[in-house]
């Protein structure tokens, strides 16, 4: 790989550049950004060697597309007019299925696949990239199928250099389930942080009685709006099924208290810290 | 101090006998447990020096009341009972006004202090007990007024050399705040847990797609339901008014959704980013 494209070089597309660059010292990283100043501190934190254009992309060996889903699905079609026939195109979005669909018809769709490293912080922009982000870390690849057999090659060395664990979905599976694992964790922590504030926004000192567990509930809730709209946006079926679903349950942990049935409390909460043994493993 | 009882020998409590241990070599640690095999494990793990019971409290310097708040409330009376006017009997509970009434007219109140320390895991049991885990953490103090002079002074003493830094509050408002700072989180934390183990119970290894976010957001559901039933009980009225606000949070937050208000989410999501500068200063 000579030539790396990074289209939209923040948190996930600044550790790529830090990752590849390690791996393969040959290779120029090109970013891409509308976003002037973060394609100067790309340059200046060294993700980047240089600053290029979409029409630049035609010579490309990879590009990576880390831009909110809604900008990834309307511009991928671009993308893959102007790739040659030897460009790896890879999403990391959140959603599948959208940008998925965008291209279910393009002459190129082979060029493309579709990724979600399930990787990440609650920061944002390119100085929240971190080296060896994706070690250890779960990719989720869909419609895998669909992408030419010498790209997929390329691409399976690639996140093989990075330490990646690989799993196969198709495009609705991985937007349902992820509306469960992710979506969802990320409203409970914004409405969680909206409650708090509003209630306490005449006390502000009423913080220094937070500790971790507050800490670690609302971490989510410091996540960037511009990239996780979008995601809500493109999975409003499942993200309200799953919404529904907590909604649910937290009224009925409310009547049990109503009713002083503490019981039931207990067994609740016993019957959920086998969560536990599905966390292990996750860092 | 020479004498000092835990009775409660867990996270908590063996977390005090380890900075005890440390700041005050000479004194011998006695261990109070109902559970025989965690005051064995917490003389394996050297957090104690002794076995003892209740009814040894009589030349206690400082008895630390680190058991289940319904317990604490119940015992607080005997133990008081037992103690002589020299002792220092401080509890360590996330509710303060039933503890505190427990004993408000006892003719020993003035050897109590209510305190409760802004510091733990999700874990349990003497092997959590973890070595400075009070430095820098916020200790609150309840009806300090209440507390003899020469005991006062004592405790503080002891938060000190612990590196605690103290918030004087009276019961009721420690019992309200706390309620939206952490109780609400305990049960966001084993709601969301529970509503994705009851969506994935049949796709296991749908949980490698749960990264390092949903960790976070359901880290407190690990917690220990023998701990945080008598803490739902006793707070119940405040618990409930959170739980209401965190529900109708959350069902307006669905309402935007379904009328494709995005907008509105983006905007709902920015005002609460600024929790990461009232997270400042949590660890």
């Amino acid at each position: 790989m000579n030539s790396v494209y990074i289209i939209g070089i923040g948190l996930i597309g600044g550790s790529f550049a830090l990752d590849i660059r390690k791996q393969y010292p040959n290779a120029t990283i090109y970013g891409v950004d509308h976003n002037e100043s973060h394609l100067d501190e790309a340059l200046a934190l060294n993700l980047i060697d240089e600053k290029a254009e979409l029409s630049d992309l035609q010579n490309a060996d990879l590009v990576i597309l880390s831009i909110p889903v809604d900008a990834a699905s309307e511009k991928l079609s671009t993308i893959l007019d102007v790739v040659s026939d030897n460009t790896l195109v890879m999403d990391v979005g959140s959603t599948k299925l959208p940008v998925c669909k965008s291209v279910d018809n393009h002459p190129k769709r082979r060029n493309f696949l579709a990724t979600h490293p399930i990787a990440g912080t609650e920061f944002s922009g390119p100085k929240a990239a971190i080296a060896n982000l994706y070690q250890h870390k779960t990719l989720i690849i869909c419609e895998v199928e669909k992408t030419a057999f010498k790209l997929q090659e390329r691409a399976l060395k690639l996140f093989s250099d990075l330490g990646m664990r690989i799993r196969y979905m198709n495009p609705e599976a991985h937007d349902k389930h992820i509306a469960y694992v992710s979506h969802l964790s990320h409203i409970s922590s914004f409405m969680l942080g909206k409650t708090v504030i509003e209630k306490e926004k005449n006390e502000r000192d009423i913080f220094d009685m937070a500790g971790s567990g507050f800490a670690s509930t609302v971490r989510l809730a410091k996540s960037s709006p511009a990239m996780w709209t979008p995601i809500f946006k493109q999975n409003k079926e499942n993200v309200i099924e799953t919404l529904e679903e907590y909604i649910h349950n937290l009224t009925h942990f409310k009547a049990m208290m109503e009713q002083d049935d503490f019981e039931a409390i207990f067994d609740e909460m016993q019957n959920t810290n086998h969560i536990k043994d599905i966390l292990n493993g996750i860092k």
